[in-house]
C-alpha cells in the first residue's frame, strides 16, 4: 500500500487520475501516399462526459512531439500533468464539466498508436522506416474513424496549436459537416521555405547518424541519439523568441572567464543539451521524420488551385484564430493569412493576437489574456450546444 | 602555353591576378587562454600600393568562413573572384588607386595561416584539436604584429562585416592609436543567447560526428563531413532572411505531388544540401569550432565592468556603423546598441541602416545604397590622409 495512493492529492481544477486506452480501428485506411493500412490502433484519453446527444465533444490535436496525454496524471506519483493541463479541467477554458474532451496520439506517433515503433501485423516485426509517411489529411481521416468509434458524428469544437492547428483547418475543409467550431492556434496555412529548411536540417541530422541504419536501428539494438538530439535542439531554437532566450538564459559566461574548451559555458548550451537528451529518451526518430514531413506537405490550398479562400469555402465551422506576438516560427503574419482567406471565403472568423514573450511555445502557456479568449470562445460553443439541444 | 594566360581578361575595375603570400611572424604571441604561440604564419593578400607615409593602409577583417582572398583572381581560369571583390578595386568603394588594402586569413584559419590544419613546429604533426582556442582580442594582437611586419603603424581604416566587424571594434578599443577610422558592418556588441544556441548546435553536430575522433580526424584519414555539413546548413538559415528564402526558393513542391520519401522535394532542401557539401570540401572542422567559440566569447565590455560605453571611451577612431534591414542574425537593433554606446562614450560615429532583402549575407552584396555610403565614408578617409600628408 502506498500512502499517496488515495485521491485528493491533485489540484481541485485537475481532471485527476486518467488512463489512456487503445482504440482499435479494424477498417482499412487509404493514405495519400497510395498505400493503405488494413487496421490501426490509436491511443486515446478522454476527460469529462459525452452528453446524450453526443454534441459536446471537443477534439484536441497535438503538435509535432505531443501525444494523447493532454491533461491529468497517470500516477499519483506523477510530478507533471499532461501537456495542456493548464487548459483542460473543471473550470478551465476547456471545461470538463461541460465538454467531453478527446485527445489522441496521432497515427505514426510513438506513444502507443500505430507507427514506426509499433508492430506491423503482416510481418510481426517493428514497422520502422516501412511505416508509410502521412499527411495531415491522413490524420483527419484516421481521426474521423476514431470519432465514429466513439459515436461522435460532429465535434462541438476541434482545436490545436502549431501542427495541431493545421489538423483543425484540414478537418474544417475536408469534413465540414463534422466540425461545428474550429480553433486554430499559432499555426500557418503552409510552411515557409525557412520552416522547411529547419525541418530539413533536423531530418539530415537523423538520416546521417550512423546509428540510424536506414531507420532499422531497432534491429541493431541502437538509436540515432546524436541525430535526434541535434534535431530537438534545433527545434527549441524555433520554439523560443530571441528575447525569451535572452531573459531566460542571458548570454553571460557561467564562469568569470572562458574555459577555452567545448564544455558548457553558457546557460543556453546547458538548456539545449538537456532538452536534446531528454527527447532522445522519450521519442522515436522515425516518428520525428514522419512528423516533419507531414508539416512540410501541409498545404490545404494545393487541392483548390492554390487558393486558400477556395479551400475554406468548403468549410462551415465558426473559426477562432489565435496568434502570439513573440512567435517567429509561425508568426502572427501567418495567422493573418489564414484569417484573410477565411474572410475572403465569407466564413465566420474571430482573430486574437495575444501579447506574449516566450515565442511559439506560448500556445502551451497559461497566459491570462489567451485563456480569457479561449474561455469566451468556448462559452459560446457551450451556449450553442444548449441552444441546439433546446431546439431538438 | 595557355591561350587564356594573357592579361586583360578581367573586368577593368578588378584588381586582376593576385597572389597570396605567407608572412612569418617570428615573435611569441601570448593568447587569452594562457598559452602562447612561439611563432605563427599568416596568409596575406594586398591590393594597391602603400604610400610613402604608410598612411593609406586598409585592413579588411573576414567573417566566420572567410579568408585572405578578398579580391581579384588567383588564376586566369578562375570563375569567381575573392569574397569582397565587388567592394575592392580601382573605382570601387575601397579604391585600390588610393588605398593599400591588406586582407589576411586569421590565425586559427584553415587556408594557410597557422591553425588546426597546419603543422605544430614542436611536434612536426598537425595541430588538430591542440591548436589553442582564440579570442577576437588574440586576432587583434596577431594582426598588430602583421601590421608591424608590413611597416604600418596606423591603419587609415579597419573594416569588416559580421565577425569581421567585431575585430574592428576590438582593434579600436585595444589599440586606439593604431586605428584612424573604423567601419563596423552587420555586427553586434556580443552574441545573443539565440546566436550562441545556433553556434552550440553547429558545434555539437561536429563534436558528435563519429568521424570527428576528438578532432584528430586527420590521423584517421577521414573528416567529420556529416557534422560539418549540418553546421553549414544551419549557418545558412541565419544568413538569409525568411523573405529571401521565400523569394529565392518558394515552398512549392518541385513535383506535382509529394514523393513520400526523404529525397529533395523543395528547392531550399537542394540549396542547403549543396551549400553543406561544398563547405565540407573546403573548410576544416576544427577551425569551424574555433571560429564559433571566438564569436561566443566576443564581449569587449567584459573588461570594462560590462559597460560598452566605458570600453569605447578607450577608442579614438571615427566610426561608421552599418546595418541591414533584413538581417536577423545581427539585426539593426544590435548595431544601434553599438551606436548608442559610442554616442554615450562621446565618440565620432555615423550610422546607416541599409534597406535590404537578403538578410545577413547582404553585407557581401553590391547594394547601391550600401556602396554609396562606403564610397562617401572612404572619400572622407582619403581626404583625411591627404590633409595629414599636407600637414607634415
Amino acid at each position: 500500500m502506498n500512502a499517496d495512493a488515495g485521491p485528493g492529492h491533485f489540484p481541485e481544477d485537475s481532471v485527476g487520475l486518467v488512463q489512456a486506452r487503445r482504440v482499435a480501428v479494424e477498417t482499412s485506411l487509404a493514405l495519400d501516399c497510395g498505400r493503405s493500412l488494413p487496421r490501426f490502433d490509436l491511443m486515446v484519453e478522454t476527460y469529462g462526459e459525452l452528453n446524450a446527444q453526443a454534441s459536446n465533444a471537443v477534439l484536441v490535436c497535438h503538435a509535432l512531439s505531443g501525444d494523447h496525454h493532454a491533461a491529468g496524471y497517470h500516477l499519483q506519483s506523477d510530478r507533471k500533468p499532461g501537456w495542456w493541463d493548464n487548459c483542460i479541467g473543471p473550470g478551465k477554458p476547456i471545461d470538463t464539466r461541460r465538454f467531453f474532451v478527446v485527445s489522441l496520439n496521432n497515427l505514426g506517433g510513438c506513444r502507443g498508436s500505430s507507427g514506426p515503433n509499433s508492430f506491423n501485423p503482416e510481418t510481426g516485426r517493428l514497422w520502422g522506416p516501412d511505416f508509410p509517411l502521412l499527411t495531415v489529411r491522413d490524420w483527419v481521416r484516421s481521426q474521423a474513424m476514431l470519432a465514429d468509434a466513439l459515436g461522435i458524428r460532429q465535434w462541438a469544437v476541434i482545436m490545436g496549436g502549431s501542427l495541431g492547428g493545421m489538423q483543425v483547418m484540414q478537418w474544417a475543409i475536408d469534413l465540414p459537416e463534422r466540425v461545428r467550431h474550429a480553433c486554430v492556434i499559432a499555426a500557418a496555412p503552409k510552411l515557409s521555405a525557412q520552416n522547411i529548411a529547419f525541418n530539413e536540417i533536423a531530418r539530415q541530422a537523423i538520416l546521417s547518424d550512423p546509428d540510424f541504419h536506414g531507420g532499422r536501428f531497432y534491429e541493431h539494438q541502437t538509436i540515432p541519439s546524436r541525430g535526434l538530439k541535434l534535431a530537438r535542439m534545433l527545434g527549441h531554437i524555433t520554439y523560443l523568441s530571441d528575447a525569451a532566450m535572452r531573459s531566460r538564459f542571458g548570454s553571460e559566461l557561467k564562469l568569470a572567464a572562458p574555459s577555452f574548451n567545448f564544455d558548457v559555458e553558457f546557460e543556453v548550451e546547458s538548456y539545449l543539451r538537456h532538452q536534446g537528451q531528454s527527447f532522445v529518451d522519450r521519442f522515436d526518430a522515425n516518428t520525428y521524420l514522419l512528423m516533419t514531413k507531414a508539416l512540410d506537405y501541409f498545404d490545404p490550398a494545393r487541392d483548390y488551385g492554390d487558393s486558400l479562400p477556395d479551400a475554406f469555402r468548403r468549410a462551415s465551422a465558426r473559426f477562432l484564430v489565435l496568434a502570439f506576438s513573440s512567435d517567429w516560427r509561425f508568426s502572427p503574419a501567418r495567422s493573418r493569412e489564414i484569417v484573410r482567406a477565411l474572410v475572403d471565403a465569407g466564413r465566420d472568423v474571430s482573430y486574437a493576437l495575444i501579447d506574449s514573450q516566450l515565442g511559439h511555445d506560448d500556445f502551451l502557456m497559461p497566459i491570462p489574456e489567451y485563456h480569457r479568449v479561449l474561455h469566451s470562445f468556448l462559452d459560446r460553443v457551450a451556449n450553442d450546444i444548449e441552444t441546439t439541444r433546446g431546439a431538438q
